[in-house]
């Protein structure tokens, strides 16, 4: 009987080309979805009248035999794993029951359905550990939103800010993040079940049923629109592809901060690389494959574009090609949040080197030159000019400011309403940083106000998470027990 | 008072370096939105007394000035708009005056507010040129929820289906893209302005009223994040490229329909060119420049990719760099979702050849070998092989079938309940069709139901629409009213 | 002794980490090859004087024994295979000798050493198997130098050309990949190796002896250069692409030929998967993933472009992701040119359907105009103008074009010249391409010529790459020999 | 007449599908090579008597009258500039003559013999361009042959080099860069002229004479793959990115040396940007750009080949698309290497923060450890293993080695040879560089070398593109000179 499922595949004679063809290796993925979309399809098949309730447990025997035996134990010189797992039953339980598993299905359904059995899971756990990240970033923001540093534009000191802030900055952009894995998940957990090779099937199934087993939201409706789209692997991996975007900033701030020249932290042991001859040196190798690897996901995204544009409905080959990308840049993915996580967690601040540097760079000037405006009513541009050209000498004081105010527009600022505690106030960098109080600033009261927000949207999105767990699970749950109710 | 807008900008005397630099002939794009930002960003500034309400009324009388000149009358010598409108500004109101307009903001707040009106309106025309698209598509479907044709698997064909389906399944990919612009126009539809440099600013400015102002719908809180980040660029740019795709395949087909082997549709002379020795040849290059295109967004979408990704915090210029890219490519799809639509309004259908072709290539034996597992209760597999055994001959009838059936398992399937209808039925492709009744297939009734509930979606759609659109015309009114308010 | 070689690296305890930084995986391809590094090194180490002649060979011995282990036998809790064979190394002969191995080097010059030298093997293998294909595509052209045939653009019929010099087409194509593979192979085939970490090393090495050893060409001389550069990475890659993308046209075009509406060609059953239930079907599979894979190539690059832009020398960990890209690359590239010449060595040329197709169109109209021009002497655009008033009717017949003629110049073009026997020619589609005869044209006369040529050319190329793999192949006979003379 | 060229083209009364389909604006870049192409085929039918001598001298004083008028005066509301031109002509010299230009050709052979005329100019420039940057480089190095500074690798510092051995590793990859230029303009210098469509023709035509009259150094002899092909984009623009991402890694670290926390160079005010108000703060917008833009490149590419993938044979449409992208990839790598140039050029080396740089980090370790193995003949791991545990504390003395030597092997270091004089050699920075004396390595002597090495070689390649660029001034000039006996 397994003749008929190799008869008409390719010469299996030439291993080039059988290897050439071949998606058992990337199967590998899907071998546990493929049982349970095998499972839901019998059942379904026993409740429409399909098959009998018999065949329907024997078949269902025959699966729990291969889940047992594992991936490792399939005849992988078939051309798929879809196949191969029929091959097995067929050999387990007889050509006259195991023959009919793949009634009122093709691969071309069945495939797709497991991709986005395994995929919902990824983009599931990518969550959690999204909401671990962003945790771990506001505790340790809540605990830095005093701790001054240099704000940085063009990599050049720009104006004090706290490290709260500037680690707030990422956590927002992650909580984008989320939102953007939330809709790829809500258009992922569909079930194209049932649509067969593309026109559906004669046969009277309950595609509703099925997708209902297996834990999926709602149906890929048109049969046709099912087995050709990938547009939700693109979506997903575009949105892998910001995330990776978003850590590679972080990773190359740990790199910048880290070297010599910085020193702004100190990454843990943990996850840097150290010389066995010059153990001062810490490699940040971790952050720098962070930011490597960001490179191969953006590949994958690119990959898949490139294979999906242009192929005519419905389904083509080169679909499979498709599916080893989505792996990769899952598995990577996931993989650099859990590193990220690691090494802010670990990481040693040097706060007086921040605050140190903070204080380098007449970083000041531009509150000093917004103080001028609010306090003389000079315009920004004139304001700019007077603190330009103190800038240019090393004279930092009010005196110095009128005399230049005297040259510019004739008048000493002093006279205007500047006065030596607000000048002081503009130069000093922790001053400099409470003024900034406004929504989304600096001010450390802000700063906490904003994590605390966060923390309670936190929750928020937790109980979202949750939500769509505990759907999957009671889907899990339900195909469960109505197969132990035929074993 | 110009020269302190030079001043300390790029040497201007090397052409080579400012055209390196500038960013003037893209800032095409956000010439309006630039003035839309100054002008709120200014009645703010008015409103919370950082300028007084003549200045306000000053400024805004020159803006408008600004307005009427258009982009060609500003001084596209300097390195950006937003420089170029306040020197301008300066040049008409003065620099007591004029001076003021930039307190408590920065280029970087400023650019990333434009960026996101301009967008804003992109992505709600887009949306909107997709439903009608989508309309389109749904009002052809109707029309041939009963023309026959080939349904293709590998380019083969493989089972019929009806022109209605097919279109069907395109139209639900659409469908999906529609969700995804809507969420890049939510990340997108927030307002950075107020955040400044990337520290926000120690003016008592309220960033609630500007972005009520220029109708936003929330803030993108954190001042760094606001101006680092732009992933609402690679998001959009990526639903863009999801969008091409699923269009690239559209035009795929197009191509391959009309060329004179398959001749299934003829595209109308406004969308192909025909040579002027050969009218009877029709290039599709609509069509084939749909598909071109489709490698041009996906080229955006990796440059965007590669220069955001290890960028550390906050601005860096590489940002420049990013937005002629989201403009290209915004355009190209907006230009496409066009074509689309016009190609598809026109082509004419030949049924006749659709319905010939549907009849070639045995395209029924899946539906045959089903029959005969209905009927005669067979494994599916075996039914599979002695439906193959025959399709190996050229003799498709009953008695056929039986001698095949005697051969292999010693039984006529005729004596098993195939009767002769039922045998018919199977090898007519519009009972074929008609077979095919669960749901999402291509049964006329089935299709029938399917776009019947699409075209009650996409009323809701166009609500939704309209609503964001709604909004974003409320905010430009309310702007308005309180400008007039000032002049 | 081992935990030198493990302290001071990243936490084992952690295997997240470790697994997310190991590169042992991708290391199996160059496990050899860092065997012959060591060798090499060590045998210049002993000639140098900075070992022993004993150590020498109780290194190479040692090196012998890991090499008869093979890698399965290495320790992979190692972060990479260089640490793992030293680790080995010591583990066998101690730390007295063992420890002397790794003077005067370091990885960053080992590994990319071992890049080379696989790489180089693998872009000679290509070139050697690009010559096959090219030579499999002759042999079919010279069969095929009068098989008429419908040529394209648009992919519609333009005018008719022959199977040969269509295929001559793809054989051109890929004649310049190969001068691209050697542009490539020149610039790989140099030896980084005595670069150290980056600036060379106060030892007294000889790099002049194991680039001999090692059978390199040249030396990528500037050590920093060495350890920093991958633009021979980024350049194979590219030329992959290329070879890529011209077979994915050779490809579709299979695709096309092969189904059912055109029936040009009939792929081979062992290039093709045929439905157990529809043998006459006949699923382009290989040349769908030939399509698919090109894309995959395409990521390759993309993400080589995006990991190495903008790393400041010399080296850092991003390199390491890279290589993984390469391998993939390199692969699917070989495998790909070998289904190629599969495909095309097996395929069935429906010559009937080929001269049919060639016939229909009118895709003779042009050649009846460039007639009408030679011999009456009206203008081309008239000429033009006459002809295709004639093919919007059905009657081809030179009175008919006289009529025309009447109407549009007021002359019958039977008075200017042209007598019914050139008329005929012109519409003879043989005739058609006899004429084309000139320089590059499809006239079976010239793509004899171009063949012959080719073939000699042919024979040339193979020289110059058996002149490279000898060079290489001395290069190993040399490290052999010394080291046989240590053990 | 212009009815002829406009009939069959698309429908002029869409803007939206004219200004989808029209490459006009593009096209711009070859006006001027496309009246070359006219001049040099018009020539060529005078002289094989497809045209009289008349006609041609009627055709050529229209030409000079298009030419005079500029790109300007054409009527952009053709679909392209070759139909543009034609009709211009049409409209001078009058159908009669007019209409016979375009005999024995067809636009698709017209336009690739156009791009590559433009590119093999752009490839030159750039050529010379390269040559000029690695003069520039090569003079900074020599200066700074014994400029010491730390040398990085994982952005740490590693050991000490000099500036100028930094530099030359730039230069080096510059140098492969221009090989793979000139590989490339070598398959670009070809003439496609006289293939027409894709069939060639059956006028008596001579491809050889065109070529001569445009310089180029060959044909693309097939008729079919002369049209089709566009690998010499493909090869273009990987060689533009390889450029880029090289210059990305200089734009880096010149980003990163500006920074107040290297400081280690202070770019020149033409190439930064200060702020009005911080004078001491200097962007490095233009390194920031290099950067960006390597990334625009990267999506080039990426869009050619998303395009050119998997199109059949021969002409189509979609390869309009693919020229936008090779004129701005060109364009951005001819920038950019400019600003490099001048960068480099105009720069200010902070010697004293560059030296001082050096000396911390204790990057003299890895010498030291070598020093110990030389002199004590102990293993390279052991030495390690003692220099390490000395750098975990801060006593840096032979006294301290003795102690630690002691306890690890217990044997002191000077009593095996280490002396006092040997060990401070070790630690000296300056000393430390000489010693690296090897081929490729940092010390001055070898520096010096290897810039007079590559001074000379840079000789004998401006030699190789002086003899390029004479050639193609020849042929210009031979085109030249057979015109103006014709006017």
């Amino acid at each position: 009987m397994n003749n008929i499922l190799r008869r008409g595949r390719l010469n299996k004679d030439d291993p080039n080309v059988l290897s050439y063809l071949s998606s058992m290796d990337t199967d590998r993925h899907i071998f546990t979805a493929d049982l349970l979309v095998d499972t839901a399809h019998v059942i379904m098949l026993a409740e429409t009248g399909t098959i009998s309730r018999d065949e329907c447990t024997h078949i269902l025997k025959g699966l729990e035999t291969i889940k047992g035996g594992g991936y490792d134990k399939l005849d992988t010189s078939y051309e798929d794993i879809h196949i191969s797992i029929e091959a097995k039953l067929i050999e387990i339980v007889g050509e006259e029951t195991g023959g009919r598993m793949h009634s009122a299905r093709s691969r071309n359904d069945e495939v797709t359905t497991c991709i986005r059995l395994v995929l919902r899971n990824e983009l599931l756990t990518l969550l959690h550990k999204l909401i671990t990240l962003r945790k771990n970033m506001l505790e340790i923001a809540v605990e830095n939103k005093e701790t001054l540093m240099p704000g940085f534009t063009h990599l050049q000191h720009a104006q004090p800010t706290t490290l709260g802030h500037h680690l707030l900055a990422h956590h927002d952009a992650l909580a984008r993040d989320c939102q953007r894995v939330l809709g790829a998940y809500i258009r992922t957990n569909k079930s194209p079940l049932g649509s067969a090779a593309f026109a559906s099937t004669g046969f009277e199934i309950d595609r509703e049923r099925t997708r209902e087993l297996l834990g999926f939201h709602g149906l890929v409706e048109n049969s046709m629109d099912a087995v050709s789209t990938r547009d939700f692997v693109v979506e997903s991996i575009s949105v892998f592809a910001n995330i990776m975007t978003n850590l590679s900033r972080l990773a190359e701030e740990m790199i910048l901060w880290s070297c010599e020249e910085f020193g702004l932290v100190e990454l843990d042991d943990s996850y840097a690389s150290t010389s066995s001859i010059m153990p001062q040196k810490k490699n940040p190798d971790t952050a720098e494959l962070m930011r490597a690897k960001t490179g191969t996901v953006d590949g994958c995204l690119m990959s898949v574009l490139a294979i999906t544009k242009a192929l005519p409905m419905s389904y083509n080959r080169d679909l499979q090609e498709v599916t080893t990308h989505l792996w990769r840049a899952a598995a990577i993915t996931l993989g650099t949040v859990n590193i990220a996580s690691g090494i802010i967690s670990t990481m040693k601040i040097n706060e007086d080197k921040l605050s140190l540097s903070a204080n380098t760079g007449f970083s000041t000037a531009t509150e000093l030159a917004d103080t001028i405006v609010r306090t003389t009513g000079l315009p920004f541009r004139t304001a700019h000019q007077i603190v330009g050209t103190m800038a240019q000498g090393n004279i930092h004081t009010l005196e110095e400011l009128d005399r230049i105010g005297m040259k510019i527009i004739g008048k000493k600022l002093s006279d205007e309403g500047l006065d030596e505690e607000l000048f002081k106030g503009a130069l000093d960098i922790k001053e400099n940083v409470n003024r900034r109080s406004t929504v989304g600033g600096p001010a450390p009261l802000e700063v906490s106000r904003m994590i605390n927000d966060r923390n309670y949207l936190l929750v928020q999105e937790i109980d979202t998470l949750m939500e769509h767990v505990n759907n999957v699970q009671d889907g899990m749950k339900r195909l469960d027990d109505v197969k132990q109710s035929y074993l």
